[in-house]
């Protein structure tokens, strides 16, 4: 199996777009169709979750290159909603979707070890492409992602930069110290270390000069998006924030290389429930679709990836 | 029922100890009975996860106040591995221990909101009286789990300084400025945020002044453990890297209040791992069980946990 940086290259220009479809799988914001398993026991809601994240996935598999599972809102249905979470990442990847799972995980050593071995690699038991991860706990914290990602064939998203209105408490905090002098922000320090990962020699690099280390950075921070790209260029960018949290097309550019690679940009909430609330009948997976296709228009008008 | 950290402090004084076993069920570690099992498929396998944590609770059950099953070992074994976790809460609370989830979970907005949803509170699907939490997204981040918290007498505890050696990397980053001009960590910072939230009025503050916020302060940085002890008086600390990771019972001692509560210190490995790993007899159990009374008798000794 080819690295994931060319599997990520490779579907993008396929389809011509970096759009994400973000699975926030809801139940209060589900179509109308669900409304009686929601009311049933904690397996007819995971059943609900599965079947909706499904047509979702027949909605756009042919138009977009990944789909990023948001897993808080499966682990909120417990063991269920876990099984659940597993039957949808297979029927994506099945469909020759990416998936990326948005677990946001981290932790020290060996347990570190386990997340991997968990998430990443079409084998694990969660048969994931790629896994966003935390990475407070430190660069050593990060190793054994990088190392089982080489291994598998897997990516990672670090979180740099996130995409809420509070994402500077920390990450913006100002450095007493840096390499070169000029003020550094928390979060600019992390991207130094994801650099210098992507320039590790065994880095999976794929034919765009791209690996398989890749920074979150939100679309709601546009300037800033602009400075990490700088700061990383052969990683890749998950870029949230666009759609329903207010970034706009116009913010991502900045996140692009001139190619239209490089960046991804994850939309859920804006195509998810793109459709009439009250309508009883099917056509909620048109309004999503339709949804997915205008925000790739959007995209390639207004970034590079109407260079793709 | 009484808040969580009334529950805690009640619990601690019955069993005038503040160790928690940490439930971490790694496979090739687990005792010989279990080879067979561990030898089968993925369910296979989780049976032996579950069957092996229910008889380390029973071991446990009536000589410490908490249990910290780490998360990624049961999302090691997919979704057969959630059901573990959740069957595992179950038993344990059932015996009377209060169950910690070790997930470092961290996400935005109502994301953090279906984290705390899933994991916090006996009426959630996974029923924890607590979870750790990762602060890099921002302060804002922490709010729904700290709502949730207060709402089902439950309990946070927030990373601040971890036990890796590389938990510098990040967390003891100098900031250019601080409060009071004195030089500040990062790691400093997110106490001080932390303390914020722990003078809220509507913490939930029990009758030893200690409330439902936590942080995480490694034993492998016992002068750091001074200084955040002094930093957040009403939050409890949870304190890993005692025992398998080289911290000892007196590192952790800085940890606690004069009366022996305010710290909890955790021992995975040192515990659990305690037997002949030859051993193809339940002897295993009572190996267990004597390195809890051992770990007991230290803090005790060592710190002021001889004062419950």
């Amino acid at each position: 199996m080819p690295a994931f940086s060319q599997r990520l290259s490779d579907a993008i220009l396929r389809t011509k777009t970096p759009l994400v479809v973000g699975l926030d799988p809801r139940l209060d914001s589900l179509p109308q169709t669900y409304q009686s398993l929601i009311q049933g026991n904690i397996w007819d809601r995971a059943q609900a979750v599965r079947d909706y994240c499904c047509w979702v996935v027949d909605a756009v598999a042919d138009i977009v290159p990944a789909v990023k599972p948001q897993l808080a809102f499966f682990e909120e249905l417990g063991p269920a909603g876990t099984q659940a979470l597993a039957d949808v990442v297979k029927y994506a990847r099945e469909k020759g979707l990416l998936v990326i799972g948005d677990g946001k995980r981290g932790d020290i050593g060996t347990t570190a070890t386990a997340y991997a071995n968990a998430y990443l690699g079409v084998d694990s038991p969660w048969g994931m492409d790629c896994l966003t991860v935390n990475p407070y706990l430190g660069a050593d914290t990060l190793q054994p992602f990088v190392r089982t990602a080489r291994e598998r064939q897997a990516g990672i998203f670090v979180l740099v930069k996130t995409s809420n209105p509070g994402s500077g408490d920390f990450q913006d905090l100002l450095l007493s110290s840096s390499a070169n002098n000029s003020p550094e922000t928390l979060y600019q320090r992390v991207a130094t270390e994801l650099n210098r990962l992507s320039n590790e020699g065994d880095a999976a690099t794929d034919r765009y000069g791209l690996c398989e280390i890749g920074a979150v950075v939100g679309a709601t921070y546009p300037q800033q998006l602009v400075d990490l790209r700088q700061r990383m260029p052969k990683c890749w960018l998950l870029i949230p924030g666009f759609g329903a949290q207010g970034g706009t097309a116009e913010d991502t550019a900045g996140g692009f290389h001139p190619n239209g690679l490089g960046a991804i940009v994850n939309s859920s909430r804006a195509i998810l429930y793109a459709f009439d609330p009250q309508d009883r009948s099917h056509r909620w997976i048109d309004a999503v679709r339709h949804a997915a296709l205008t925000a790739n228009q959007q995209l390639r008008d207004a970034t590079p990836a109407g260079n793709l």
